[in-house]
């Protein structure tokens, strides 16, 4: 018969080898517990505290979204759906920035601070600088009664469960989720939606766990592909709009995990100087609007990847299935389900974290604890 | 006697090996031009052409800087002086995205755009946006009667004279000068300042053409380092504030001129995920405020310096002559002559203008004529 010898950790880690994989694994369960039982009987959004009075939220003429890392990435995302469904504007910082540049905060400001442990201590820093100016504090956490939900005027927990490898994918597509719900509770207290229309992006947000479960069920070829990349020492992202906070994750997750030099740019900005870095043969990874979004971003990325291509770059693209423009430029093509424009990070994201991580462990890296990091940073 | 048998082209660059060197020594007198002539005799901030009333300008309540590359960064820290000198909200924005997100504008909003050529057509495009919401349009420009100032509002002319290497230097510095009268200006207008406040930082502006000077006379040792460093593969810059887009801009030169992968990031923002990319003897530069200005700002960058040399970086510090905190930390030290705050970017950028020139001539690359790139990027 069949022997299992698995020892106590690789029992918690589900028979997977990392813990990131695990939860890169976990994500459509996480997103979907993160989801679950936001939509009130009426169709209001719920959030999980609030010591705010619905007349505050309706003050708030500006958001600041305040984050480090990756929990910042998802805060980039987060500002293009606010601003859409709520028109306020909306501006993201860097935690250690925010911090010290005296932001212009009073009581119709709402910040919305971002934190997987809820004792990031440049974000808890930043949080405490916006009450002490007056303003309304938002936190999104995974975190059950961490110190940034215990001194927030409003929580959203992400129910995403506790994430151990250091470099976060669980915890940043639940941050997304919880991004939008705030986003759409913004807009439904202001009335700038109504109870169908909010119930409408909601029901589209529920159909995300399957797709992102989808997109794992194809991951096969990118494995395929980082490890044929595994020499590799240098590796762009590009993107535009929510794709552009996509690029920068995907370059994160590179340089933390496989300490490659990766970086992400607005795909606009490459011809303005960085465009100089690509040589024969560097791999540049292109996210891809949805061609059913704005046909214009979407003509503009695919010109993007000519460029790169016409100057060396090995090209591969995120796409949505179906793109069929993008296909003649795709050295490599990587295709996720259809979302709508504004979700499509929750996709997008999910190749990339795949990408780097088997490109770590390709080096024979430690995949969950890189070097030089710590999964929570309380110091400041 | 003495036989001259410089060709045409030699005589043009003055004697120096490149467009880029002599432009670099330029400096201090097109940043002393971008500044003469600014301070009316009743010491108003004179702009050069002003299609608007200063009402107009006392309606602003938003202002959005909207640039590409080299540019954008002088727009990063513009962001730092308008909201210090007039807590007016200033967002600064990339170009190739601020125009396809639906920023949110209106008539009072002021949108600072700024492009070298004036033909920037990213930069461009969004101002056509940013004008069809009805918001105002200020430029910041260095070419008389080009595209960008003839549709806008108002102008403030940068009078560097012709730059001719495709990777600004003097171009970024006229900017930074030009972005601190804009800032002045809209204090003024506003009556948040006193014509005597407004003359006191025109006269510390005054100041910084010979500061620069002395820059420049003592830039061997970079120039030394840089060549030392030819055959490295990576580079990174940390700063805070203000240093932070000046690590930016310390790094797109090397990456434009070098083809070097090197990064800029907020000094905070290090432990959050890049730190892993560290290894032995990675070169790390670091731009260091002030001890003078915000003494906690300084003492956080001291604590960066400590942690990215604790995990083996070489770094090299630029800071303020006199500023014995950092010298034990430092493995190459730059000092600069002290400036106030907000315009220690006017100094600190010229050793890395420098280090990226040196850097690429030792490698034996066309320092005016990166590949890939073109002066001005007149497509989108």
């Amino acid at each position: 018969d069949y022997h299992v010898d698995w020892d106590a950790a690789a029992a918690e880690k589900g028979g997977y080898d990392w813990f990131m994989l695990k939860e890169i694994a976990e994500q459509p369960q996480a997103v979907a517990d993160t989801l679950r039982g936001r939509l009130s009987e009426t169709g209001e959004i719920i959030l999980d505290e609030v010591r705010l009075t619905d007349q505050d939220l309706r003050d708030v003429d500006k958001i600041f979204i305040v984050a480090c890392g990756t929990a910042y990435h998802s805060g980039l995302v987060a500002k293009y759906a606010i601003e859409h469904w709520t028109r306020i504007p909306c501006e993201v910082e860097l935690a250690s920035e925010f911090r010290y540049r005296d932001p212009v905060l009073d009581r119709s400001t709402l910040v919305v601070v971002i934190s997987q442990s809820g004792e990031t201590m440049d974000t808890l820093m930043a949080l405490r600088h916006a009450r002490e100016q007056k303003a309304r504090v938002l936190a999104i956490c995974n975190t059950n009664g961490s110190t940034i939900p215990r001194e927030s005027d409003a929580v959203l927990y992400t129910h995403g469960g506790p994430e151990i490898a250091v470099a976060s994918t669980k915890a940043f597509l639940t941050q997304l989720a919880a991004c939008y719900l705030v986003g759409l509770h913004l807009a439904q207290v202001r009335g700038i939606k109504f109870a169908d229309e909010v119930g409408a992006i909601v029901a589209q947000l529920q159909t995300m766990p399957a797709a992102i479960a989808q997109v794992l069920s194809t991951m096969e070829p990118v494995r395929e592909l980082a490890r044929s990349l595994v020499d590799v020492n240098t590796i762009l992202f590009i993107g535009r709009h929510v794709g552009y906070p996509v690029a920068l994750e995907g370059a994160l997750k590179l340089k933390e995990l496989a300490y490659i030099h990766a970086e992400g740019f607005a795909a606009g900005e490459l011809k303005h100087g960085p465009i100089a870095v690509i040589d024969e043969g560097t791999p540049v990874v292109c996210v891809v609007p949805s061609p059913k979004g704005r046909s214009l971003l979407h003509d503009k990325v695919v010109s993007n990847i000519q460029e790169v291509r016409a100057r060396g770059a090995r090209t591969i693209v995120i796409a949505e299935e179906g793109d069929e423009a993008v296909r003649p430029y795709a050295d490599h093509l990587v295709e996720v389900p259809a979302a709508p424009t504004l979700l499509a990070p929750l996709l997008t994201t999910v190749p990339l974290q795949v990408f780097a991580c088997e490109v770590a462990s390709a080096r024979g890296l430690d995949v969950d604890q890189p070097r030089n990091l710590a999964k929570s940073v309380t110091v400041e």
